[in-house]
């Protein structure tokens, strides 16, 4: 009797499932009796008390029947027609949802997220901070001793709700008290919440055109209908927004992912005037509004919304680090209970440590503290980069800067899409990567440009990646 | 001018937000003077700098224009109609999916998890455990330090896809690779992805009568037909299963929530048949399977699948403790892509340093000398529960033992629901929580019956509560 060991584990257990294949395969019929152990043992060239252990369990779950002095039996018919192996490896999409995100879902997009260039201006990356790890394994080690191992409360551990409070008042011009917080894995699951609570698939929902590809992806996936009205240096062009009311429009008010744009006073006002006209839901996504350099942040579109029409979202990811998974959402009073119940219904609720450790982080002025040295950081960064980009552009490119967060969008003059593509292969090879802004598109772009982010790279980093990206160039346009 | 300071944060911010509120409100229109600096300071009684650092936030936004020399002018005409500040505090279900989550969702029992009991049966309460807890503070506070700071892979890490594999072979007879884990936030998230990839609305989904209630609500909030199937004491009674040919059948085979009957082979592999006859997918809970004192632990059904249907979903809420949020399903192969993609659509993966720690915990054998030491002190726990109920039983009593898991069912022979509920009250006015199986059930069940859970207790306490258990007993049987 042949049977092959899969070398997992100890060889007892590789034994019981090899003869359980053999018995599902129908190489044994019920009634038939187990090679005797001893024989076994010997063909096998393991101990008997192997052989031995592995029956047990094979009679612990009712597969053989021992008759004592007689060896053991199999004991139930297995599989009438166990041949049938063919176990299918694509089987077609079991659901609508599951046929827009094959549609949709652009695995090649996001698994450039490990790109591998040596120097990579890739937007995403995070700050790498050596005195935030550190604080952040103290913070994780003490909210582990004190955080209780209970389901936590679905809406977050309150803890953090209020620092995330405190936070808003603050740095945000936010108000809000911790029954309207709820905390959630990230702005994708803030949106995949809303999607859920505010929208049918079929229905309107309005992004800016450019926008975050993830954000898009997720409305998509759910099923609604995608309207991408344009940005302008003022942000959102509001006056432009469908006259068909949208159940929801997403905007990046406080910096507009990704064309740095900053919506103005009266665009947000006009805004949540048309809110209120249409009826419609807005998500306000603050991904990056801490870092401004010129000036202080501005207020969170939230802080003027007296309907109750906007659900603001804020990140950990960019603040922090994004491996963290942790966001959250300022709830309007009217959808409180609704959001609450479908984070349930999601997933229970967030780690109760990482949060409890967060909280801690905030009330100690450790965040704050932390938030002040990236933003010189990244100033210092940004500064090295434009004054770079200007010196070689030479007329070819065009910087559009906006004074905050962690990225610079850069167009080529009087080149295609086609021709950026010959430039990010030659970048490649050079070790530079170089990413489009056409995947924020819901419309191809008509200009070919970049998202230069310089979160990932030090000042050294990016002093050596600009002569090489000054080289690109000079090969585009020569 | 009157304006309310709020308190919250430094004063330069609380006045920002009450000047903003003054503009909204319209006491002052466009074009209007703000009061001069020094004047305000006075009549608020705060520096001069204060207000200072005010108006410039002020004009950072566009609230407010300033001219040299002649103060600081309201700039755009804020909100026409501002006075609405009508914030609706209930707004009508704006989905289908919102309306389902209000008549489904009892926020009821969902708190009683936060019951103020002194001695407390409730189920899913973690086992207390010093030594977890220190390892696990140690197990992040290491990871914290060299898991990479970027986004995680939506799938999960690979060293705990590996570990989990690793564990599923020696332990619970699954054989995967890692490319067949996907890395959860527990078991409901679980439910919630398989629900998004093979259920439209409408369509059946099986579950067990009785069932764990949460994953039933699941299943009815995303709208699903949800059909229960009766279980005996082989577990599930699979030649009831419906002629409809359900989407999706889930079970706990390895011990049944909450009957804690045990899937019987023949059952196991006619279950596998009817899954292949009605193209039905299985969704197999093993929520507790590790912990069975009679024998070894059981294989698990997915072990038998030859079709590639079983969709096998593991936690670590009842192995480890519930607020740590980390599960995993072991996907059949024709259902990875539509999962990772829906996992990735609905938060972008799991906390990357809380899964590294966890694949270390694992790989070290940590976990399983864990494992090991739980399952003893819950088997002491489970034998002197059971003796003490036999005891006071006298006969009224009909308990229902499995020789597993962290729990056992107490039926009331000849008593009401409604006796029970009475039991209830009078056990809570002695500080005892007692919880019935009633929320576990789609239909109410002809008999009362409790679920005791004793998992929450030491030997020490369940000592302290059986005397407690037997006065309310006599009473309920005077």
């Amino acid at each position: 009797m042949h049977l092959p060991l899969d070398g997992r584990g100890p060889l007892h257990a590789q034994l019981t499932r090899a003869l359980k294949t053999a018995l599902a395969g129908g190489r044994l019929g019920q009634g038939s009796r187990l090679p005797p152990t001893r024989a076994l043992a010997r063909d096998l060239g393991v101990s008997r008390n192997t052989v031995l252990t592995a029956y047990e369990q094979l009679r612990a779950e009712g597969f053989v029947d021992a008759r004592v002095g007689s060896g053991s039996f199999v004991a139930a018919p297995l599989m009438a027609d166990a041949a049938n192996d063919a176990t299918p490896l694509v089987a077609p999409p079991q659901t609508a949802y599951a046929r827009r995100a094959r549609e949709v879902y652009d695995a090649t997009l996001v698994r450039r997220r490990a790109s591998d260039a040596r120097l990579s201006f890739q937007y995403g990356l995070p700050l790498v901070n050596p005195a935030l790890t550190t604080a952040w394994a103290r913070e994780l080690a003490r909210a582990a001793a004190y955080t209780a191992p209970n389901y936590p409360d679905a809406q977050g551990v309150p803890a953090l709700r209020e620092a995330i409070c405190d936070y808003l008042a603050r740095r945000r011009g936010v108000q809000a008290t911790p029954d309207d917080i709820l905390v959630v894995g990230g702005t994708q699951q803030a949106v995949s919440l809303a999607s859920r609570i505010l929208l049918e698939p079929g229905d309107l929902a309005v992004v800016e055109e450019p926008q975050y590809f993830a954000l898009r992806q997720v409305l998509q996936i759910h099923g609604a209908r995608v309207h991408g009205t344009d940005v302008d240096e003022d942000g959102l062009r509001v006056e432009q927004l469908p006259n068909e009311s949208p159940r929801l429009v997403c905007v990046t008010p406080s910096h507009q992912f990704p064309s740095g744009a900053v919506l103005s006073l009266p665009r947000r006002l006009a805004l949540l005037q048309y809110a209120r006209a249409h009826d419609t839901w807005i998500l306000e996504d603050d991904y990056d509004g801490e870092f401004r350099y010129d000036s202080k942040p501005l207020a969170a579109l939230r802080s003027l919304d007296r309907d109750g029409r906007v659900l603001y979202v804020g990140t950990f990811s960019k603040t922090l680090f994004p491996s963290l998974r942790l966001g959250y959402v300022v709830m309007p009073p009217a959808l409180r209970a609704d959001l609450v119940t479908a984070k349930w219904a999601q997933d229970f609720g967030s780690s109760a440590i990482e949060q409890a450790a967060l909280a801690r982080f905030m009330s100690s002025g450790g965040f704050e503290r932390h938030l002040r040295s990236s933003a010189r950081t990244l100033q210092e960064r940004r500064a090295v980069l434009l004054e770079g980009l200007r010196e070689c552009g030479k007329g070819r490119i065009e910087i559009a800067d906006s004074h905050a967060g962690m990225h610079l969008v850069v167009w080529l003059r009087d080149r295609s899409n086609a021709d950026l593509d010959a430039m990010l292969a030659d970048a490649r090879a050079l070790g530079l990567g170089l990413y489009p802004i056409r995947p924020h598109y819901l419309r191809r772009p008509e200009r070919a440009g970049l998202l230069m982010g310089y979160c990932g790279m030090s000042v050294a980093q990016i002093r050596e990646a600009l002569p090489l990206f000054a080289r690109v160039l000079d090969r585009a346009y020569a």
